[in-house]
């Protein structure tokens, strides 16, 4: 397992933006380096970046590499490129909302930019904003979820919605490493995320490099835990949270509110305001169906017979009456969440 | 992918016990020979024969070669032995309920034999009775089914109740089989079944041999298919039916349940009256915890990080409230089930 000190998961060093791989955990710690616009969009579509906030300021410095692409000296026509450029890199993830949120907030902050020499640095300034709010945000969630855990309390998260999933310091697990930072006891159940594994190989990587402990369990055990009272809270991410409280993330993210609900397991989602869509609606949301190989491959190894195909569904979305709470940056928001979430940020 | 014709799990030749290796499919069909009731434990504990009612019908004939281990010539002395035997048998998989049964049964015939020589017999003659009345049992499942399917209907099923796990023709399989057979067109979802993905690798090979359409999900992904209206049935076999009308089956089961009473979705179980247990209480059913090493890894590559452990129960529970009906061999029972399955077994 790699080793090393505090994980950053991205940087931006001497024009290059940077970002681990997170494909290759836990076996291998890698940074990927990405030049352009094109790498960016690679990186996403390739998942070798994820995670809701992190993708968000990935395709901010995305925009920023696309400046670069730009040959004309018109201002104008400089414009109408970047915007083409932006909605690429919207659509490597349509069912996130902080990846457009922070591609639009950048695009905006072009317009300060009097000439198309000027535009890098201006979009650069905005990125670099974004990286460090999306940080003090994570750091955020974690103050005001850390009162909603108890000493002893055993968390159950989904996917990763961590370090390796933000700028730093993570959202779900912002919530748990604050915790642990206020001196409490908290073990944490990880379930394993098919297809794609960000539990076992991403949120057991980090929390056991941090010595808080963590079990892995496959994700259809979730709802066995928490009948057997193993499970105190839930706490997972999000990729999209909509007005009316509906909330997108990793499949498998409903069916443990379901469970959670039934055996009265408080339901907590923690994520930043930049996740927040107010306009949405929920029948609009495109669930990304991802390449079936996802699920009939495990590295090389083929799992199904070759006839047979799959369906792979990336998201999925859990409706407001099953979350107990939303944990942003700005503070906690209860039932009912379409009046509160509109009152905080309407 | 293997390919024979007619596919037989379980054969007695010449005193050998014979079942398909069903860790080794898709990639190869093979034969695993059982000529010692040791062999038979160590094939039923490390799940090369799999399923319920398979299970029970292996340890009917285990315990068939178990009779041959006795060297005795006191009548009394065998009994004991036997009777040793048949509990190591049925500690083999403690949560199935047709395993204790069937050794029961053929423990049980084994009063007819004066003396140790016809011992063997007897046991053998037991256990072709069990064979044959699974196999009739299994059709009979089909014939009860069959009509709670509708045309174009998609069944959604969990870890394998197929052929390969019964004497032949399935439980849930075998609803999905006679539906067909009445010339109804049927697709098939089968959720992976993580750990051991009894749903890609024996679901998806046993149907997509007949050519009943299947397509293979991630199991955390059932919900979202209901959501989204995919899904008319589902249907899913069983290790254990109590009378109070829970349902120990697969981890993975409840979850299915728990979404499908959320979207309406009519949820049934298949089996046969030999998995129905009138005398144990819920909360005393074992769950098996099995390796966890069948969480934390995929044949021989390692998922999660080297220090990080797994939780791994092999089954769960699902509440009698949460299941539309229980498609048996003497007939459909709906709710209230404990009432009617008292009336229909007690």
């Amino acid at each position: 397992m790699a080793r090393v000190g505090k994980l950053e998961p991205l940087r931006w060093r001497n024009g290059v933006l940077e970002a681990v791989d997170s494909t290759v955990l836990p076996s291998r710690l890698v940074y990927i380096r990405m030049r352009s616009v094109e790498q960016v969009c690679d990186a996403i579509r390739s998942m070798k970046v994820r995670g809701a906030p992190l993708i968000g300021v990935v395709g901010a410095y995305g925009l920023v590499l696309a400046a670069r692409k730009i040959r004309t000296k018109n201002r104008d026509q400089a414009s109408r490129e970047l915007r083409k450029l932006a909605d690429v890199l919207i659509q490597t993830r349509p069912t996130g909302a902080n990846l457009r949120w922070a591609v639009e907030r950048v695009y905006k902050a072009s317009s300060g930019a009097r000439t198309v020499e000027e535009l890098e640095g201006e979009l650069r300034r905005e990125a670099d904003s974004i990286l460090r709010e999306e940080l003090e945000a994570a750091h955020r969630i974690g103050s005001y979820g850390a009162p909603l855990i108890d000493d002893d309390d055993t968390v159950l998260t989904h996917c990763n919605a961590g370090t390796l999933a933000t700028a730093g310091y993570g959202t779900a697990l912002a919530v748990v490493r604050a915790a642990v930072e206020q001196g409490k006891r908290v073990s944490v159940v990880a379930t394993e995320t098919r297809p794609l594994l960000q539990g076992s190989r991403l949120t057991a990587f980090e929390l056991s490099r941090e010595k808080i402990p963590v079990k892995v369990i496959c994700d259809s055990a979730a709802a066995q835990l928490m009948a057997r009272g193993i499970v105190d809270k839930v706490v997972v991410g999000a990729d999209r949270i909509l007005r009316t409280g509906h909330v997108t993330n990793k499949i498998g993210t409903l069916p443990i509110a379901l469970a959670a609900k039934f055996y009265g397991v408080p339901f907590y989602v923690a994520a930043p305001i930049s996740t927040v869509d107010l306009e949405t609606d929920h029948s609009q949301v495109v669930i990304e169906e991802r390449d079936p190989d996802e699920v009939l491959y495990i590295g090389r190894r083929r799992l199904a017979p070759r006839n047979v195909g799959a369906l792979n569904p990336a998201f999925d979305i859990t409706p407001p009456d099953l979350v107990t709470g939303i944990i942003t940056d700005r503070g906690v928001v209860g039932q009912p969440l379409e009046e509160n979430l509109r009152s905080k940020f309407g």
